[in-house]
């Protein structure tokens, strides 16, 4: 933590920020320059609030200087975490396509998109089968029915499966299906959920929340990784801004970022991004571009009538064209399929 | 549903979309004007996603025009909710201040800032027995022996509880123990809990999630309206935006527009709603004057090694003195303490 | 300039940190830890883009720790800057309401708002003359007529003006009529405008910019006043979120931070800050009672028939109204009309 | 303009509704359904606004139809817009690359630039003579003499040139030197800026405002349309949110959204956009990816020493590198160099 005294702050107010943090047994590095005063603590091992050092007098200003994520840090891991689920690999280099409908709606529905986006070139397999719509009066999934149909398809064309665990007493079940367990937007700062993913060692695949910043989503991955649990991807899937055009903004600046700052994986989700099926095919080219390790896309067999998300969920055969253009795109920045 | 068709659409594209809309057994008003086209669609039962309409070529524009909420809207029920609570009223006049620090900490502090509180007015006591903490290396909470500890300074004080229930497998836990159960911000959209919360049938006190828009959060309480559990209060504590000096940005004008569109009590969070100290008095102030039912203020007998959000927490004599403005400012904004 | 070396920087890099700074003939301080190293940089004279210091190898952050504005500065100023313009007082616990339409129509429309304004206890009367539509096709404004029968109907009931300039070449022309000339929230990072006014010596009425954080206001102002022109208001109307219920979000907590942190006067406008009239005298008392220097209220005659922003006008009787509810609330925050 | 009454509405509202609308000389088609009215306005040829009809007794929703632009909008020209300029084609399929520093420094240092930026392919040289720097004690620009150098080194280089001008008054001027004015973020709501650039047809290269939606940017665009210019481009550079890693937001997605909703060119601006140089290539690749026109991208010989936004700035040798890139991936997205 580093404080920054007032230019007007006394000696007896530089002393009484001393004293604070000495009750805390930590060291305090003085720079006493011509206009202002500046406290350097280090070694840090408690959280202090720096809000109530700032609220000391003669105090200008306080900065934590610890990143609050550890695990989920590349300053001590630098080399990128790379997932291998059953031979399909995930991160450093190598790029995956999640593909299938937001719910999954019956037997006939799955296994006919599993078909499709298997054919394409997708390794794995999406569907809803928990959702959690806005409106109580909406379709709110097959529940453990959809998970079995979903499990059937996936393993009827050579595909893993993702899908939404939307409460931590639902981890059990839906890990028996799974194997990779989303946890939705909406759940990111869902404490009970962060903590049961982190002891029950399962796949997580961790989406940004709407509003939350890179930090803060490096700190719910950093809960997960705590629990002892390893295996964990991010997802970008939109933050909310101003621009009401788009259902949200992709931050497609997010996948450098967290590159940088981080060794996980992060995959995009250019179809919750934008809401808009006609936007998605370009989203998706530009995910990639920017080093995505992965997409995520809504494929549905009869998008127009779809149970949920129909909009937003490609045509079988632009997913086709999509998946040609990634194919193209994907070795010029250095990623493998 | 208002469809509107571009200046350019064609008669085969209006047609193509009253036809679509058919399938959904739902009736079509047409206005054809010199410009263009517009198409009314009443009486609408289910649900049609307005994105499905404006994909069809030759649409220019689809707006949904019932509100997404019936038992939370002023439309349906003009007259103010008015929760009674062991004849403590809140909502239509009824003014109530919700004080106590962030987190129990032991059996003297809640003790001690119960007994603080109610001598300056409060009548419900606040404090955490499970934290939300962003850091999973932070305090988390006593639990439920912190949940005993504020039962009994309230009966102690004469006061009720209001406490956070983070996971719908706590609520029967946390409803033994408190008056009111707390949904905070970051469960605003935890689809469990709001179900559960429907249920249970005690009562709720919701937060607007921190990038809720006030229509998002009507909708959430209309899911726990919508499972039979009438007793539902709102409750601002700023949004997130790009200023960065507050903690968040308070929204005091949520607070005439929730009262003109909904008949639910809103009360305000200006601890939260700011995240320091100095600015609680004023922002609470504002929030009365703007029209709000009820405050809640952390207060704290010892700010400066609270366990958590000291830095938001009055000292007992800034309470006090908050107190005597709101009751000078309550009379002229017709509210009663 | 405070610059945190990551855990992982070696010492040549360190070194190499300190040579950059060195360039720039300015002092380093060293605060070796067991975790990391921390270098202060202390008696900054020229300015160095803390950027430019993040991006050497073994960098982890860089924080600026001077204020970018100084003569805007509370350190600097401690005691409230005071307006007079002929006897009437702003800021320091002097209270100034500023009423008037949105543009000024018509010599009979501007004179009889006069006159209800100032019977109602306005000292100052607001009316565009030149207004800034987002539609090239909506009504400009009258101009310099619009100037004069502002400047005659303040005459004719004793009030001031302040009026909108919208560009530097306007300065001249508008200072001729007006008392004082308002910035609008579009032209808040107007170069040219900024330095002409801090040149003309002409009051300022500085409005915040619809994305414009507290600092970068401020340092707008200091553009001003490091010009030579110290008589600066700064007025909150409301920044742009993902909220759209209301036109704006007001910021009523900025009404606090600037009073922190500046010894300028801030004004609140409720009117831009909802743009509906319903909302306007919730949001005028929450802006008073957080401590507001003045208010700036669109009145209007006949709202209804309005050219521009009827919607967000007062009618007359709700503009008396109001009055009477600022006079009883204005001695409880200490501010005297 | 479609009004939606209350539900409860009586017929006497709907009436007065109507009635009010027959003022402006409106047709009305009223579609009266079991639930409640929809009244459909057509054929408005003045600007009613919204906020007057929703605050009549009854109605429930306004929502205006009509796109507040025309010139801009891709329904009234559905090819899109290509500028030649001198030979140079931008729009329709014809990608150009705008390359240089954000200041002119120096003779030596634009010709030195403008030689590193021609020989990678670039067609067009950028470089600012007057600088919109936040603070007033920042380097300002060259002004004139720096206009006059950048003309001479895009000439010695056979390339085309672009510069800001920051004000109405400094059109005649810079219009003299450079080949396509730029119109500033924060100048995106000058008025007088936008005005005289539709007068003096000239190629406008105009950004979007950090906190315009596309909507607004467009009406921007409109306003110097209307005024008989036909060359426009349009440039995303970033918007704010509350996430402060990035300087900006990227909204790659505007630029789909910009080529369905007009016809005008959109070239990205990747290093305004993110603020860090490491960010620029994957930001640069990815806006290629999802369709833009072209890239402005600022590029130094030195920019550890360059007097603004070296931080930003590539080093020759990395926009080499990513000229290959953008070479490779232009052809997949069917964009010509």
């Amino acid at each position: 933590m580093v404080i920054v005294m007032s230019p007007k702050a006394s000696e007896e107010q530089v002393q009484a920020v001393i004293e604070k943090i000495s009750e805390h047994e930590l060291d305090v590095h003085r720079s006493t320059g011509k206009s202002r005063t500046i406290l350097g603590v280090i070694g840090t091992r408690i959280e202090i609030d720096p809000r109530d050092m700032e609220l000391i007098e003669g105090v200008s200003e306080v900065i934590r200087v610890t990143e609050p994520y550890k695990l989920a840090s590349a300053t001590w891991q630098p080399e990128p975490t790379i997932l291998d689920i059953q031979g399909v690999k995930i991160g450093g280099g190598h790029f995956v396509v999640m593909a299938g409908p937001c719910s999954v709606e019956s037997e006939e529905q799955i296994q006919a998109i599993a078909g499709i986006v298997s054919k394409a070139g997708a390794r794995i397999l999406r569907g809803g089968a928990f959702k959690p719509r806005t409106s109580p009066y909406s379709f709110q999934g097959l529940g453990e029915n959809g998970l079995r149909m979903l499990q059937d398809a996936a393993d009827a064309h050579g595909l893993l499966t993702v899908t939404e665990v939307m409460d931590a007493s639902q981890i059990d079940l839906v890990g028996r299906y799974a194997d990779i367990l989303q946890v939705g937007a909406r759940n990111m700062h869902n404490f009970a959920l962060r903590k049961g993913l982190g002891r029950a060692g399962l796949r997580v695949f961790l989406k940004r929340g709407m509003s939350a910043t890179i930090r803060e989503w490096l700190q719910a991955a950093e809960y997960i990784l705590a629990g002892g649990n390893k295996q964990v991807m991010l997802c970008e899937r939109g933050i909310r801004t101003f621009e009401d055009y788009t259902r949200n903004t992709m931050d497609i600046s997010a996948i450098p970022v967290v590159h940088k700052l981080s060794h996980l994986p992060i995959i995009a989700d250019p179809s919750h991004g934008t809401g808009r099926r006609d936007k998605v095919p370009p989203m998706a080219r530009a995910a990639l571009a920017a080093g995505a390790d992965g997409l995520m896309i809504e494929v549905h067999n009869d998008p127009e009538h779809a149970q949920s998300d129909g909009a937003q969920s490609l045509f079988p055969g632009q997913f086709q064209m999509l998946m040609r253009e990634v194919t193209q795109i994907a070795p010029l920045v250095h990623r493998e399929l």
